[in-house]
């Protein structure tokens, strides 16, 4: 089958490897018809993240039809239309049971990782009971890609970390796709003012398009006192740090304000300054998480009720046979007006 | 000044009364330039509220301008064009610390029941700087007597209370102004179904123009089954009781699901029977409240920043000379398609 | 091998019956070493348990040593010393997910219910490896059979459905067993009175030792007066019931506070009557909840660190073959000052 | 009447100052009949803190006798005995009916810093209906001066924001009064484990008699190595730090398992390292707080009913002439072996 391979940092190749077979009971080999490429596949192309050897299948995103199932897949069957959760839950540990799969002792984020991945014609998937969820009848197949990562990941991390509740005033640094997932679940929460922040005015554009109430461009250095200015200098009640760099984490703490919530979905390399010396006295709240995909359920029923559209996320189309040209198009995204893609296997 | 008085049971008449003046060093007095008819008006005026005693004036909603504030009033001033909260909170008692000033030990719900009410051109407000909010410029001033009980109570005793969530189904029982405010700021929490059941058709046809996914006319006997079926069997994860008759409370009981919620809003006059021999092992939490009104200064800012419309609420406009009218068109509801009625006096 | 086995209303043996085998891939069968009777046992056999049939094997308590585990089991293995939850959880539906595994599609209570139980030498435990806790070295292994059912039920349908917090004032009607695991598990939250009513000075004396700072014997039919003039008139922030008639449940409804909780622990077998007329306004909660046995794992750290001793609950031992006899004392528990029973198998 | 007077850094001194009058109707002047020493006071001493200046009375903690009360001070009356609250509370502005009275518009902490504090014979307390506590009768008196600061600090900043629970392993960096109010109240919530880090032995031996369950000195820079050792590698469930350096905010970040809580507690005069790039997928909760002591009449509630025994951080005992011998005795804590010392005006 054709899968996107890494070969060492900065090398990816499609390539022809063997189609994937069950190993354990709980497995299941799964027909992938739709995928996509996230920003972490830009940081393992890199060789930022050390677990990712060379030879393993990327991706931890898509949708796809079962082809075959373990002796112990109880809820799941051969034919079923299913999203792959970035997420591998074995459902039994102490951490799924504490409903924080992120650090399921043999599961977590593997897929594309530790175990071969998505981006391909084929996928087996660890512990499939619950590690997929059934796509429902009439569902837009794009928009339940953008159920596999990104979405659980703003809501998450970004909106429920950060507590957004009705009538609060929320920044959201970075208008990238997950900067602009938080941006369309903070709406789950009444949010009176919603600003955006980002270099880019064309993400800034889309932001506004996606119902930020107000963007800011900080490439003038300026977003901090602007939107004190915009706060009566009281600050915001979330920031929600987007990017995952010094820079923009800073622009978090210097406008939070009493009482209010940082919340981190930013992946850092780097360590960053806290300023304890102002904020030990601030009353604030600053979270760290990795997805859990533990709501991946709950924003189904509100795709599937209207009341979130994320098909809205995906820019560009491809198919699986182009995606090198999708790497391309995503890795360039300024560039190319890109934030989702999807790659298409049918 | 004009005021309209209970003079017993099933009695009422526009006086000619005193002008409220201080009393003591917290009151304020305010001219009061919009107020509206409550549910609970009417029940007074049958004579089911014995803490009401002949000569009072009615009326604990409204907003103003005040005219003059005592001493020790720090936060308001002569000319502050304000909403008068239906919750006069001392915030110092133990129970407004819990924040739960609906049993304020000297305040609570008071206005037009303990001491006379807003129903007239002048009223007088104990603990001004804890039972007013500030009425923005641009504000809407119709909207703002929204503000004074129907929506906070639909929020906090109906929303809140139930602990609605995003991908909920919630069914509302009773599509009145109560039921209605609850079914408007449900739509805070991206509840994916919103199931409205009333007897009336009109309002269900109001109901749906609110934003409900599905009404439900129960004059058939058959909303349970319906509702029911509509959930696959499971029943709804919020029953929100908005009538305070058994029958309305039978509904809530028998449709909610294993693990949900029933948030009792409306007043009951009488006992009802709790089936606990099916719901003591089905995981369900009833609520109660009494309006505290503390969510008054987040609402405000969702209708500010356009998230929340209450002006919809409202059908009928009337001078504070015709109040005798404004009750019969209200007491009268069904037969006037009658939800909110503003009355003025400018 | 020897089982306690239910034969209609009334009617129990202590019988041959084959020893269970392994059926489904995720079970084990065990070796039980240890069992316990439970209020409930006595409820099937006065034959108001419709699921129950006759023929089964009674019990949904204990702890033993596995003997064999089936292919799918991956987290236990043969001669692994386990407590048995009393909720089979098949940690992979909605409401295993959602934490309320007593509401398991496949499992919640069926031990002793609706397959057979543990009140026998050996049993089958379906879905092994979410439903069985491993006992550390040096455990009290009659404490750890307390870990089955009634610690859990205490704690998390009494002191955590009731949020009882520091400070508090709680009421707990009913010394039984549950009671007294929810006056035993109240005192994790460091309440500062814990009043225990009941109609038995015995059961009383015990409450005393096991935490209460008062005990009230109800016969007299002034309890409710007693509790308000203990609390000033303001009535309890938590009231627990623990015996399950209409009795108890209005003593509940009578002396909680504004504000405060009324958690249902008892099984009831008919309607209440919910004073609505006059809770409608108090701000109280209700909730009802069969046991979730998820809070076991955090018992058993409690028990370890020496924070709670549960041994304290038992005041009979008798083997195994004198499960009637076990029975006689348990079912009369009044005369026989009985709390819980331990039936060794070793 | 006798004061300790802040005359610039480095620079106290015990002068005759005038007795306080009443400025604003809702103000006290209270005899203060026992005050103490607050860390605080050693950095305002240092010059640490700008918005104290010369002339300043210190302290902000004690209990004593109300003298005179303005006109609109309504709950509290000449003759009562009160504990001071170190919070200044109007109750009115949006942080203090958000629960946040630290961060009061018009109070917060301003005792011993922007107005004349305790350290007197007597002081002006503003907004005295909602900055006082009435001390019961038979209250050890000792005991409620530990209610003004120490206690709530411990408890809100580092157990609540902590959110400890039963069973949990919490470590608490730091056995100064505020880590062993801390140590205290953790045991509130029935954690399984309680380990006390600092440098002095002495102090450890105390956080042993205090209930906790292992002690580390970590003087030889192991500690991190055997908190993690102790946890089987996992880290603890909630780190409380209680001292205010980078080196102590490091053990911190160092040993808190994922999922796991940070709750500082110290003051910080300097940034700390952040490591994001390492918590950033470990779904960690980072809190900061002024204290709100919003939670003194939970802790008095909880010391009278014999939970909680705050004299036991008291070690020595002055009269008030005898300040200037205390701040010595405090300021050498180590060589002193001094907690908390209580200074009497009787």
């Amino acid at each position: 089958m054709k899968a996107l391979v890494y070969r060492g940092p900065g090398k990816k190749q499609l390539e022809d490897m063997p189609k994937p077979t069950l190993r354990d009971a709980t497995d299941a080999v799964v027909r992938v018809t739709k995928t996509t490429i996230c920003g972490t596949d830009l940081h393992i192309l890199k060789g930022d993240v050390a677990t990712v050897t060379s030879g393993r299948i990327l991706g931890h995103e898509g949708i796809g039809v079962i082809e075959e199932v373990g002796v112990a897949v109880s809820r799941f069957k051969k034919g079923d239309r299913v999203v792959i959760s970035c997420i591998t839950a074995c459902a039994k540990c102490d951490y799924c049971r504490r409903g924080m799969p992120s650090h399921c002792e043999q599961g977590g984020w593997i897929l594309g990782n530790t175990i071969d991945g998505t981006q391909a014609e084929f996928v087996r998937i660890p512990f499939a009971d619950t590690s997929f969820h059934l796509i429902p009848e009439n569902a837009d197949e794009d928009a339940m890609v953008m159920l596999s990562d990104i979405l659980p990941t703003g809501y998450e991390c970004g909106v429920l970390n950060g507590a957004v509740k009705p009538g609060d005033t929320v920044a959201i640094v970075g208008a990238g796709p997950v900067g602009l997932s938080a941006l369309l679940t903070t709406q789950f929460f009444a949010a009176a003012k919603i600003i955006v922040i980002d270099l880019d005015d064309n993400r800034l554009a889309v932001a506004k398009q996606f119902g930020a109430t107000a963007v800011i461009n900080s490439t003038d250095g300026k977003a901090v006192e602007t939107i004190l200015a915009m706060t009566a200098g009281q600050g915001v009640d979330v920031a929600i740090e987007a990017v995952g760099v010094g820079a923009t984490f800073d622009i978090c703490q210097e406008i939070v304000g009493a009482g209010g919530h940082i919340a981190n979905v930013g992946v850092h390399g780097q360590s960053v300054t806290l300023q304890l010396e102002k904020l030990w006295s601030r009353n604030i709240t600053l979270t760290t998480r990795l997805v859990d995909a533990v709501t991946t359920p709950l924003l189904l029923k509100t795709v599937m009720a209207g009341k979130l559209r994320p098909a809205q996320l995906i820019t560009h189309h491809f198919s699986l046979e182009e995606i090198l040209n999708a790497y391309d198009t995503f890795g360039n995204a300024g560039r190319e007006h890109a934030l989702k893609v999807i790659l298409n296997n049918e």
